[in-house]
C-alpha cells in the first residue's frame, strides 16, 4: 500500500436509504487520487493541467459492504503498474478492518490534445521510486 | 438493447480539462437506470424504497472517447441476466455511432435490513417478459 | 414568466432524510438557466465558453417547502432586469400549485479574462425583446 | 467568528472555465456547517437524524472572487442569533486575506415530520455558551 487518504462519510455522500450513493465513492477515490498525485508524486493536478491530464480509461469496482453517514474511511492506494503512458492503481476502503470496496483502475497520461503522451521522465522516476521501496 | 435514455452533457458535468468528469457518468448511468425502473419495469425507486433497495455490487466500465459539453449521448441499456436477487445489465453510451463508455453492472435487490432479498414476482415477471420480447 | 424547465426529482437529489440535499436545487437552478441560454435566448453554455462566461455574482433564496422523491417539479425563470454586463432573474420552482423555493440570482457577462464585459449586442437584443414581449 | 473549516478546491469542485462550480460552493458551506455541528456543538447531523433535521430555509450570498484549483480557502463560521427553532449564521470564505464569497444562512431544527422543532435544551445551552463566549 503507498498513500492512504482518510474519508469521513458526511451528509452529501448519503442517498435516501442512509448509505453512500455510488457516484460519491468515485469522488472520493478522484479525491484520493488527486491527493496521491499532489502529495506522494509531487505532480498536483493543478500544475499538471493544462499540458496533461491525467484521464481514467477503466474501473472494475466491487462494493463489498454498505458505509454510513458518520463512519471513518481509510482508503489505501496501492500502484500496480506503470506502463509508458498509463498506471494501475486499486483502492480499497476500509472502516476499521472491513473492507467496503475495492477499485481498479487505470490511468492514462495524455498531453493537452488529449492523446495518451508518455509519463515526464521525473513523474516516471518518483512512481518507480515509490512503487520499488515498498516491494 | 432494452432501454434508452437521452443525455445531453450539461455545463454540471464537465471539469477544467472541458470533459466530463467520470464520476458524473456515474450519475448519469444511476439516471438511465431509474428511469428504466420506473418507465420500462413499472417498479419507480420512490416505491421500492423503503421496503426494498437496488444498491449495486460490481462495476466494470471503460470508458472509450472523452464527451464534451453540449454532446448529445444516447445510453443504452441492455439486460444480461436475471438471478435470484441480482439483475446484470450493460449501459453504453454513444454520441452518434461512436461509442463514449461502456458499463457492466450488476445490481442486488435487498429488503428493508439491507440484505440481498429475491426480485419480488411481478418485477420478476416483468423483466422476464422484457428480456424475452427481444431475444 | 419567461421560461420553463421541468425536473423530476431524482434519487441522486435526495438525502438521508428523503428530500432534495439543497445544493442539488442548485444545480437544478443551474441547469434550467442553462437551457434558458441554449433554448431560448440562442446562446448555449457550451458556445459562450471560451470567449465568455456567465457566472453568478448573487443568490437570494428562500425554501419554502421540501421536494422529496419522484416529485415532478416546474423552474420557472423570470427574467427581471438587464444591465450593462448583468442580469437579473428569477427561479420559482413549483410542485403543482406549491412553491417549492425561490431564488433570486444576478448573473455577469464576463470576458475570457474573467473581467465584466458588456453582453454582446445581439445577445443584449434577443434578451430585451423577450422581456418586451411579455410585458 | 465560532468555527473555521480548511477547504482545498479540487479537480471536482471546478468547471469548464477552471474555477468552482458554484453548487460545489453549497456543498462546502454543507461540510463546514456539519463538521461544526459534530467538532463544536457535539450534535452530529448522524446522531440528529432521525429524530431532528436542521434543514436550510434561506440562503443569502454573494460571490465576491473566484476560486480556482489548487486554492487553498479557509471557511469561517459566524453564529449570529438564536431562535427557538431556528439559527441564523454567515459563512465566509477567504484566500489568504482575500474574501471570496459569503452566505447568510438561516437553519431550522425540525422534528421527525418535517415541521419546526425547539432545539433540545442542551443543544440551545452549548449554542449560547458559544456565542456568548466570543463576545
Amino acid at each position: 500500500m503507498h498513500f492512504e487518504f482518510p474519508q469521513k462519510v458526511l451528509f452529501k455522500h448519503c442517498d435516501p436509504a442512509g448509505i453512500v450513493f455510488y457516484p460519491r465513492f468515485f469522488e472520493m477515490i478522484n479525491d484520493a487520487v488527486e491527493f496521491m498525485f499532489s502529495d506522494l508524486i509531487g505532480w498536483p493536478f493543478d500544475k499538471m493541467h493544462p499540458t496533461h491530464g491525467a484521464p481514467t480509461a477503466e474501473f472494475k469496482v466491487r462494493f463489498v459492504s454498505p458505509c454510513f453517514h458518520g463512519d471513518h474511511l481509510k482508503l489505501q492506494i496501492t500502484l500496480n503498474r506503470l506502463g509508458g503512458s498509463s498506471l494501475s492503481l486499486t483502492t480499497r476502503a476500509f472502516k476499521g478492518d472491513q473492507l467496503c470496496f475495492e477499485a481498479d483502475q487505470v490511468l492514462v497520461c495524455v498531453g493537452s490534445t488529449g492523446r495518451p503522451n508518455r509519463w515526464p521522465d521525473d513523474v516516471r522516476h518518483t512512481i518507480t521510486t515509490i512503487m520499488e521501496a515498498s516491494t
